[in-house]
């Protein structure tokens, strides 16, 4: 049974564990920081298909696909697909539930889909409602812009503070499995609240959602009576430079000073040259880089404590265009390192 | 801890209990066959708001607020919220949540939301992950026309095989409390698979939902070995006139007659006068009479036994428009009559 632990907070009984997981990204994402730990990189971000939905769409699939085959189980050994994605109506997510034919539980929670998917995924593992879950998201650059923003083809130019829209991919297999091989085990979790500073400009998502990383990381804190200090990594998803740093400001004024243990996945995906401004966004940028550089430093043992929190602004284009200011959200995972027979066979 | 029952079947153990219930709906199903039963029935189906999306947000934190002020719970004591709806990014629920101030776990799954977030609920309060949670949804006829159709302003003609979205809002207090007094059980949930059959008409939501009920349903009679004789009712949430009879249909041919003890939301919430054809749609649909008639039945015992599969098409206007068909999901739970303290005072 799992416990509550101060106001928002679940402590894990079983510690779910993560037995595999799989990232993969369009080309400019491959020419970033994290190039050598992407599992693919795609030549052609249409990856074949003849609309960007259905590029985003195969992107998901294929994550999906390649974390099942690493994890040893059979498809009909996953109980759930959590997933949701940023398209409207998360089509994304469903079409590849279609094509998988996998039990399948739909979220919407923007770019902190991956911190909301594993949040549940962890629940309902470690309470042997389900024994396996595939917990993923994506998104795409070329479907994202459009329709957030606007048409690619007027070539808008982009405000300093925007972010660019990763194109990408990433799953986690999550198990109650006995298995002693495992990536990394989710300890603890934290639900986030829709916070809003009034933040109404639509290409500045790292303000907006600075905020509600900053309530759920406290609220974290406060729950396990932990700081800053108990974590080799604190992980944000999105925020991006201009979000972090607002972040970093939100924390001091808690209380709490986040030092050089805190990073963010927006902030590090591209290289200073890709001139994407304040960094990526997207709920594949989250993804893809858990997926790929953080948990194999997990599996590793090189991170032992991450506090992984995706960040997701809860706009629609419609909510904008009435005027509406744009709320955050950010939902929080504690992950520990993998196992010992993990870091000797190094499969993932 | 739960136990996994056959293959998509999950067996509550503590079978968490429905202490609270609220709907509120429109003028026009005010006027339908469950106009005595709804808690509230709108004079004005712009509920004060300048815009109908307002309208639907509005509905939605009304339906909430009054069923966690009928808990007798606090604010401070709902754990989680959660809610979606089948606005582009669940801003319904989002700023639902941002109002209300509660953690929020945001899901998609079109009009299947009711059960897909009583399923999530009853997972999460039976392992003690949440102690209580508020599950809802809403829509509204005026945002959900115009965004999955056609501007309500060109006066389009319906289709015969057309339904009517329904304005309203449901939502029940999931909690594992120790009380005596409650309105119904959850015993068990199957989550669904996203199934279809190639229905590319957009109005015709009953024909692509029903096989996707089909699947649940059977995968819950096997699951559990029992059969429709062994329900007091079965209740789908939006199939209308012509999805109800194709489910009968599929049912059959898996070998399972459904008899007078088949129902679907969609098919009863309007009376025949009222010119929906083939009747009510939308996640209000099926959250709204199941949160009036149908939680007030199994409070009174009179229904003691309920399998409530709530049917959502997981097509977007994008989708549709790129030529996809539109495949359905359906998402069963197991409900259980109130108890008998709960009859006695008839609060609810």
């Amino acid at each position: 049974m799992a416990k509550r632990l101060g106001k928002f907070t679940i402590n894990l009984t079983n510690k779910p564990k993560i037995i595999s997981a799989y990232s993969v990204v369009g080309k400019k994402e491959g020419e970033g920081a994290f190039k050598n730990y992407f599992d693919h990189i795609l030549k052609d971000d249409r990856f074949g298909e003849k609309s960007y939905e259905g590029s985003e769409k195969r992107l998901l699939e294929f994550a999906i696909t390649n974390a099942i085959d690493r994890s040893k189980k059979s498809f009909d050994e996953i109980d759930l697909l959590i997933a949701g994605d940023l398209m409207n109506q998360i089509t994304s997510s469903s079409f590849s539930a279609r094509a998988l034919n996998l039990p399948f539980l739909g979220l919407y929670s923007a770019c902190s889909t991956m911190t909301e998917g594993l949040a549940v995924g962890a629940c309902l593992t470690d309470s042997n409602c389900i024994n396996t879950c595939a917990v993923a998201t994506a998104s795409h650059f070329s479907t994202v812009e459009k329709q957030f923003r606007f048409p690619l083809e007027l070539g808008n130019q982009r405000p300093p503070v925007a972010q660019w829209t990763v194109t990408g991919a990433g799953c986690s297999v999550l198990s109650n499995t006995q298995t002693t091989n495992y990536l990394a085990r989710v300890e603890r979790v934290t639900f986030g609240k829709v916070v809003d500073f009034g933040v109404k400009d639509v290409n500045n998502m790292g303000a907006a959602m600075a905020p509600s990383a900053q309530f759920s990381i406290v609220s974290h804190f406060e729950d396990t009576k932990t700081t800053p200090d108990d974590y080799d990594l604190i992980l944000t998803g999105d925020l991006g430079k201009l979000g972090s740093e607002i972040l970093r400001d939100l924390m001091e004024h808690a209380g709490y000073k986040l030092g050089a243990n805190y990073a963010d996945c927006g902030q590090m995906i591209y290289s200073n040259d890709q001139r994407t401004f304040m960094g990526g966004s997207g709920a594949g940028c989250s993804a893809s880089v858990f997926n790929s550089y953080m948990i194999k430093k997990l599996a590793k043992q090189e991170l032992k404590k991450v506090l992984f929190v995706a960040t997701g602004a809860l706009l629609s284009p419609t909510s904008s265009q009435q005027g509406n200011s744009v709320p955050g959200i950010a939902h929080a995972v504690y992950l520990t390192a993998g196992s010992n027979e993990s870091l000797k066979t190094g499969e993932n």
